[in-house]
């Protein structure tokens, strides 16, 4: 690998620095899942991962990544044929509508020009029509980690509620969870869609389902063939604190600490750590002249920042200047904002001063790979960080 | 957790003591798996699973545990209506059972007394009398890990051939890889699945699939539904040295060390010293006068060893002593083994020093549980190990 | 290094085996030992030594060896020329002796045989023909590293005190603390001198003195020159909670941790432990027909056990088989005991089945290195082991 | 200690940020440091702090903490009442004063005005008017951390020569060592003192004494009292690749990782490093308009900059609104220097955005504590490290 000193900066939107707490938690021999002090420790991760989530309802954790937690709420709660509504706010959208085909669902997909999350509107519009109740359920992005865009999923509840529709309301909250607001219940989500590597700080390889009642009520019904996804079996085990195959031990010994972590700052700090940095970052870029991907101030995500490389400025070259020079790791443009755009990750284990090291790369890359630019983003960024009016400073950081 | 002090004796059949020197791989930050470095990574872990699997074949490395390996196996190549062909070797064989129902395959169960391999013979006899080739799979277990009874893929593979039968040659190699002698190519395996916490010495939370020509080619023309399991779109990404979605980075550092460790070792050297370990972990039941479970000599695992306890002693009351006393964990008996056999794992990270303090705490434990057994059980256990000529100490030992 | 697997058996008396929590205490960032953070652990970690010494009175704590300690009881309290009693026990008094002499004391040196604790009635002896006060200290070896002989030096206080004496009582007690009942305050200690590497379950790299009242009066008077070693600085800064110059901080964490986990076994259970398994060695050396080194039942250790080798027998050849055939390290004989005796260190984090193994790893060294002896040394230590109402149980081990 | 989230900003000029290699490094058990293994190490290391030394004569390694290697080059070459010269360069040669006169040393003290290197010329004049040669030794502070202002050794060493003056030339390159240039032998110095915390980006604990020919030969004819720090019986045991007491062996785990990481970057791009570093940090406080407190551009110190804070602006409520607010720890004012200025370590594991993060904090940082600065001095800290021509890009960076 590149040879570089002092430590690298992985700002891409995930996977995500980790925190050497956990890193320590999951640096430790395995226990015997099947032993009596499994249970205990069991116990204390699905609680843990039911306060993160907010939620009363069971979050089952699977041995995978995202994607697998994605199947998993297919498989569970619809089958081939089955009409869902998803709006393509970018490339996880695609990648989404990808797996919904591959098991043959019926997937209509609401386009958007991928600069701003899902036009709720025409969602209860396709709703309203649907007087027989076709659509099974509407799949919702929270935070679109292609293009630093939020869809809010309780707008989607209320155009649901509004019109009297039955579908489930399913939500991929991966680069969403832990870095802003979630609420599985007061919200009404039937199925919220989690991974370890982003606002967790942990690892890749830990998935979530948490599923509402009626959820769970479909999946009952549901004869879509599974078994490694398949939540019934996990909930039996679950009951007594284990799970039905091996789990990922030391990654659950890494979420505990994890979980921890995130509870000792306090969730609302988190969320509002998240939004000063996503705040301080876009004020950077408001100097620097570049534009955002995001063009809708209330899809805004507190989690990456998407920029647009001005036209005929390869924004993979600029990437590539900035790893090279500055030993930082930036998102790359997916799908087809490949080159056109960069992303910068100020998600999980994080801090202000972080930050400046982040977009003071950023800066100084630009002007390395000869991008057109203003000096100066960085100072834009100081003065909203140091500015503790602004956003509320978490009591965190000031005790 | 339970108090105690110095190292956990940890003598289920898995998850495995894993090395220092893992964990230390492990603990450490995440890498942009979409950056230039990770390619180089990448390819160093897909040949080296190569050269643990004896293949020239693609190895496929699922973020999963053991049991998603098996669901790629069936997703990938069969469909529901298919008929395969599984002896009832132990526990192991009836979950394998209960996935492919799940999956609606036609399986074939082919009993035994939960006490040797499979039938092999009466395989043979299925397969010739099978016609129309309607049997699309046979499934063999390699070490079933609920009795310690081996099943020789090789031996299966010849009555394949010998009936000019078509069927897919499936092998669970879960808690056999790495321990025990296995030929992917020269054996004519067609699908290979494998895990991480067994032989490998890792965390649970890898699982492998090597997979021959003819289950590539099969796997193209099957229909049946599936993402996560796909075998194209990982071959797609791995030809560049990377996955379709986020691999489950740390384990994979992890994995490329135990790997390393491996081949210090030298794996002939690491199936001897597998094979000393049961021969001596034998030598041990038979002074204390306790019965294996597995009556046949041929079928003796190396990696595990799993004994009966006499009729009215409890092995799960036993077990509980052991650990409560010498906070060792041995593994419980599964299925109808339930109460009647304990398992005793010497797989792994292992060496004679570990085994003897192993087999001390299972006579002890014996005695404090009033199981009825002859002392000195340990004395033959070390006459096997001091003896190197019985079997050829490994070179690593020597050196 | 040599090539094996699985644990290294790490049995000679200290460095002993250290716990995977305190490794990974140590194993984080240093932080400012000037800043507000550091006056709070730095008390924690005082006030813990106090605990562990059992005293009211000041510890220091030196980033050195052991070594380093003894050094500075002796600038601390002693000048050129004044006139020490030492009984010569083992190796460890000669080094003593050595650095006495390098400072210019004037050493009388009670000889033994190496098999015993120090002859009280002699020191009474001499302390009672002594009128004129001109010993100023007695030095006593709590627990001979060399040997496995202890002298109590609660005995040794009860001669000063019968003989009206003032000579300060001075302890090496670097592999006794932890292991063995210490008392510095009850049993009236002067100064007592510790290291990290034995039964506090550390690295090597800190040490010890605690001081009564008297020692810290008659250092003040002291005009031996010293800066390192100085007690007042030392004590001037560590009423703030720091330390007059840079300390060895991480080890700091691992000795806060360290203390945690011999607080939470609770130290009655920790000396109990270490009895059992001393009496347990004792059990297995006597059927093998070897001798022991220390000879007075009343000065067995419960730290380590020394072992004779027969007449033409290399305790370094025997060793030399045990460390290529068994991976584990055994002490070596000292001093005039080289060749002659091995030492088996049964100290610090550990447990009844480590303790299997490594005396498995004797009787098959023993044989391996046709060192005659009788077979069955194991079946004895496990009789005591086994036997709970021998040695009362640790309520740890039983929880 | 207080909560924030993301990596703490160590940077205080010692100890330093230590790197994952390093900490994983020295997470691991010790080895018997008198078996056969530990002679390869001992020599490994031995070799490579020669390497680090540029010399080839012998390097000896304490477990202690800096200050001990000064104790250890007074006492093994010195004797009371012997003269030495210092010359008064900040605090730190007021702490070396202290130790001098501990051990009734008659120092001479030269005195600056703490913002500046040692006047060489004074030392000249010194020493050619010493005609009776009783100055027995030159101590020079290599990198006097409490100021960031220079020494440059060899000057001294041609002072010596031009005056033909046979004084000892002893040199403390505790935070100069493996942060800018350092040449042992080429430089003719008698006593080079290191210590482990800085340069050599390892926990404090290690401390080093690389010795001429001469100095070996002056300590044996040296009368001085001293055992622990007697360079002899070191040598003696090194030579055979072990030490006379027990060595603190885990750090010299994270010795040998450390040595591989400096050679793996190369000296000179290390020393480049810091050069940079040190040049965009002054471009920083020269546009805050903030005063350094080196005076002398020929004595700027590559490995931390000491910058005064203005009349009235205590510097200690500063760095404490840095702390609260930025989680970063900056270097107080030492000795006269306290409340008056603070000091930013740019010194060990550390590159070009974790410096833009230390000082985007110390900026913001200003402005939270209305210290009256200019705004900007980020942008001309960027300036400096975009500029690959202005110093030379490490080959390490680009590769």
């Amino acid at each position: 690998m590149a040879l570089h000193t002092g430590r690298h900066f992985l700002q891409i939107p995930g996977p995500t620095n980790i925190p050497d707490r956990v890193l320590r938690a999951m640096d430790r021999s395995a226990l015997d899942h099947r032993g009596p002090e499994f249970a205990e420790f069991g116990f204390a991760v699905f609680s843990g991962m039911q306060r993160i989530f907010r939620t009363k309802q069971p979050v089952i954790i699977f041995p995978s990544s995202g994607t697998g937690a994605w199947e998993a709420a297919i498989v569970n709660t619809l089958s081939p044929g089955d009409k869902v509504l998803l709006a393509e706010t970018g490339q996880f959208a695609v990648l989404w509508k990808g797996i919904a085909e591959k098991f043959k669902l019926d997937l209509e997909f609401l386009p958007t020009d991928w600069r701003r999350g899902a036009d709720v509107a025409e969602i209860e519009a396709r709703l309203a029509s649907d007087k027989l109740h076709q659509i099974k359920a509407v799949l919702v992005i929270h935070n679109e980690t292609s293009t630093g865009c939020v869809t809010h999923p309780l707008e989607v509840r209320k155009a649901l509620n509004r019109t009297n529709h039955p579908a489930l309301l399913m939500v991929d909250t991966i680069s969403g969870l832990a870095s802003m607001e979630y609420e599985h219940d007061a919200w009404g989500i039937d199925i919220s869609v989690g991974g370890s590597q982003k606002g967790m700080m942990l690892p890749p390889g830990l998935s979530f389902n948490a599923v509402s009642e009626k959820a769970l009520a479909i999946s009952k019904a549901n004869t879509s063939l599974r078994s490694y996804w398949d939540w019934h079996d996990m909930l039996e085990f679950n009951k007594i604190g284990t799970f039905p195959y091996t789990p990922a031990i030391n990654l659950l010994f890494a979420l505990r600490e994890a979980i921890a972590m995130l509870e000792e700052e306090g969730l609302e700090n988190v969320f509002a750590r998240h939004k000063r940095h996503a705040a301080a970052t876009r004020a950077a870029a408001k100097v620097w002249g570049l534009e955002l991907v995001c063009l809708d101030p209330n899809a805004y995500s507190p989690s990456l920042t998407a920029v647009m490389t001005p036209e005929g400025h390869d924004a993979d070259a600029f990437r590539k200047v900035v790893l090279d020079n500055f030993d930082m790791s930036l998102g790359t443009g997916l799908g087809k904002l490949k080159g056109r755009a960069f992303r910068i990750g100020h998600i999980g284990h994080f801090n202000d001063l972080m930050l400046m090291g982040t977009l003071a790369g950023v800066e100084m890359g630009l002007d390395l790979a000869k991008v057109p630019h203003r000096a100066g983003g960085v100072l834009a960024a100081m003065d909203i960080l140091k500015n503790r009016d602004v956003v509320a400073m978490p009591k965190a950081a000031v005790a």
